[in-house]
């Protein structure tokens, strides 16, 4: 595997200043890169490293110039995440090997889905009855696409996702569950991803939608009819629960929990492992999660939480107690 | 698909005040009912909702049926919601396409596996060596039932179940850990609903046990030798570790976790993301949780947190050092 | 099933009081044993549990050889838990049923995947283009392995688990979200054990590398180019972010959480549903969890809980107003 830097500016631009025929054969990490490899310095905080690394080529931002001439090889553009990114999109394209059926002889496919003619099936995968596949999506092996779910253009599903089954629907009654049978589906937009073993289920009368863009990560949990904007995206272990209502634009960090029926307004982002308990109106990043502290001072301090109301209560008692004149230091 | 309205109330009963060949093309929600629909008020708090609604026809309590008429047809029914409930599976049961296959091809089970006469086992399920699944049941596609795990009747496994791997048993043994054979099984009573992804690991020398009547969401993680009680019910990403015994009639909430060897009464209900970390023997709602916060909020009072014991001593030590006597508020 | 007490001292060594003869026909928990039963005591707390057990054997350590003695038959040796799982093992082996085929034919194997002589590959499974599997390793019904990724010698892994999925890799543009291919692998070392719908994902540029020993319970998640150490074990429901670094013989407990680019020393004990947000570079227990307590407690403290850096202030104040002299409890 191997392209020329030359072949590289040609495909994505950029200010290249080195040899054109110099051969890259891997992309690798700035620290990690040797004489053969291209790397990209995406923060100014890893000059350190570009000095010290020993790669071919170091891709870096027009700021950069300077520092990284001094060291070989380089090329400038505005943003080398993003150059990063479509260079690994075309690392990929030109060494993918031969692909292999359309649709992997091991799918069961119902006669009466829907598969675009660009759309790639892997094996064991399951596409039930009135289910829709779009242009160039991908299901790697052994995703569930349930009946009448439909999944839009360029998407990538990979492998254990389950699309469509049923959302958890239950009237309680005489102390047992009455099953609600779950009547929508699910719509997917283009240019979603969805991680390994992730689920979405299908909505209860309406359907459950996932807007275009959107980015979920593996093993989440979306509920029945909850709807996630353009472009949000969640990242592993993450559960919403039935109706959330999520805006565009939105991240939720890993292990996140949003409770039913919320709605988070577009542009927020919910740091890791913390529990969305009420609705989010306003932008922004929020967060709840107990901090981590060795165990002994854990045990302390969660043993006084328990009756940190009554400790307030008995600062308010000693606050009507202090008389203000003896106070020192109170401007 | 449609119904008309007397064909409803022949099927589940209730009191209908409207046209009995009316007809029925949907189910839908309060506010987006339009006139081909049909809807139902669950709670007096959406009573705006029914004033509004389009629908052809609405599901009422008795209480509402003035209210109801003053708008138009309505069935009155003690319960809305189990009606609904009903009404969700005559909708599902006179519209259900033609059946495939009882047992799919492409489905790999077990000679020695008993699959009832009336069990349905999809599309690349795996049934394992002397697995028994009970009358009625529907294994939708994908699932795993390991060797000589059971299931009973009218239950429901939604697809990317695993029932029976190996519970998580390890001895440590200079410095690694030595495999603890699992030599139970898994047995599932009647009734039970099990969502996308979810694990019931088998037992280590007893089965792991889950009772008629409980209904398990998505991705949720069953540990070995675990008891669940009848028709409790858990939320997605649910983890409850080993031998922990569960009541009858609990619910546990989206990301709640249930540590080892732990005992809830009947009757407890945890609420999403919170850690049973000791039994709770009385029946009641438990919550343990951070509140979220604005990021800046949250960090300013986690920090203090993480002093909240030594904040109590400093308390303590005001608490002595004020002379009851300067305290005018005090009773 | 059944074996004589002097073929299982033959076979585990362990130094017997009883009759060679006798016949065990299953292994019990202590209190449930009958006179069939072998059962073991782990700890001297369950002595009690020993006096009154019915079973026709116990294994005990020496300290308990009198105590044992008193009762009946004994196996003694120096730990009895480490001996049960090795009975287990002898157990199941002496047990098993005839294996079916090696590789099952429903399984998918690329051509160019290498699987070991001895490996075992079930129902289902799919080994992608380049994938290798190690001696005696087992891969359960509906396993994916993807391409490239490397399974050493004597590895279980149960149903649903997927190696080799893309990392959560995106760069922003534009409000959007752009795709960085994964271009790494998975590699596990000799001797792992993954449990059921566990994923660990392929690196970005390097590969995600889990060493030797290592044992990952069900519905876990491990991020892009995460590495970890030797016999490290994690429970049910945990999650790693993308570049973290776990050292050898860690444990996470279940529903724990480990953000990105951290390290976490050999020997480091995270408590359940704790999160790791900061590198912990000392061995020792850690721990972070809101304590679980009835709702209306947890609803006071909690609200108390988004004014604790506000009482920090306040407390502050009032030590500031009261004259250390007036404290007459203060040394």
């Amino acid at each position: 595997m191997a392209l020329r830097l030359g072949e590289i500016v040609a495909a994505l631009g950029g200010e290249l200043h080195g040899d054109e025929g110099q051969i890259i054969e891997r992309l690798a990490p700035l620290a990690a890169a040797g004489p053969e490899a291209l790397a990209f310095l995406s923060h100014p905080k890893y000059i350190k490293e570009l000095a010290a690394s020993g790669a071919a080529c170091v891709i870096v931002s027009p700021a950069m110039r300077e520092a990284a001439a001094a060291r070989g090889a380089f090329i400038a553009t505005p943003d080398p995440y993003l150059y990063f990114a479509h260079l690994t999109q075309l690392w990929r394209s030109r060494h993918a090997p031969p692909e292999g059926p359309r649709i992997h002889p091991s799918a069961v496919i119902d006669p009466s889905a829907q598969i675009a003619d660009t759309a790639r099936i892997g094996a064991l995968c399951v596409v039930e009855r009135g289910a829709r596949i779009g242009e160039h999506t991908v299901l790697k092996s052994r995703v569930t696409v349930s009946e009448d779910c439909v999944i839009g253009a360029r998407c990538l599903l990979h492998p254990g996702v389950v699309i469509g089954a049923d959302g958890f629907g239950l009237a309680p009654h005489a102390g047992a569950w009455v099953k609600i049978e779950q009547l929508g589906a699910v719509r997917i937009g283009d240019d979603v991803e969805i991680g390994a073993n992730t689920c979405i289920d299908r909505g209860a009368l309406d359907d459950t939608v996932i807007e275009d863009g959107v980015k979920l990560d593996n093993l989440i949990q979306i509920g029945h009819n909850v709807h996630v904007g353009r472009n949000t995206a969640m990242a592993g272990c993450v559960g919403v629960a039935g109706s959330a209502r999520i805006g565009a634009g939105c991240t939720l960090g890993g292990g996140a929990i949003v409770l039913g029926h919320l709605e988070l307004a577009d542009g927020v982002h919910v740091s890791a492992a913390s529990v969305v308990t009420r609705s989010i109106l306003k932008p922004g990043q929020y967060t709840g999660m107990f901090p981590i502290d060795d165990n002994a001072a854990w045990e302390k301090n969660a043993a006084t939480l328990r009756h940190l109301h009554g400790l307030r209560e008995r600062l308010r008692a000693l606050e009507r107690a202090t008389p203000a004149r003896s106070q020192p230091n109170t401007p």
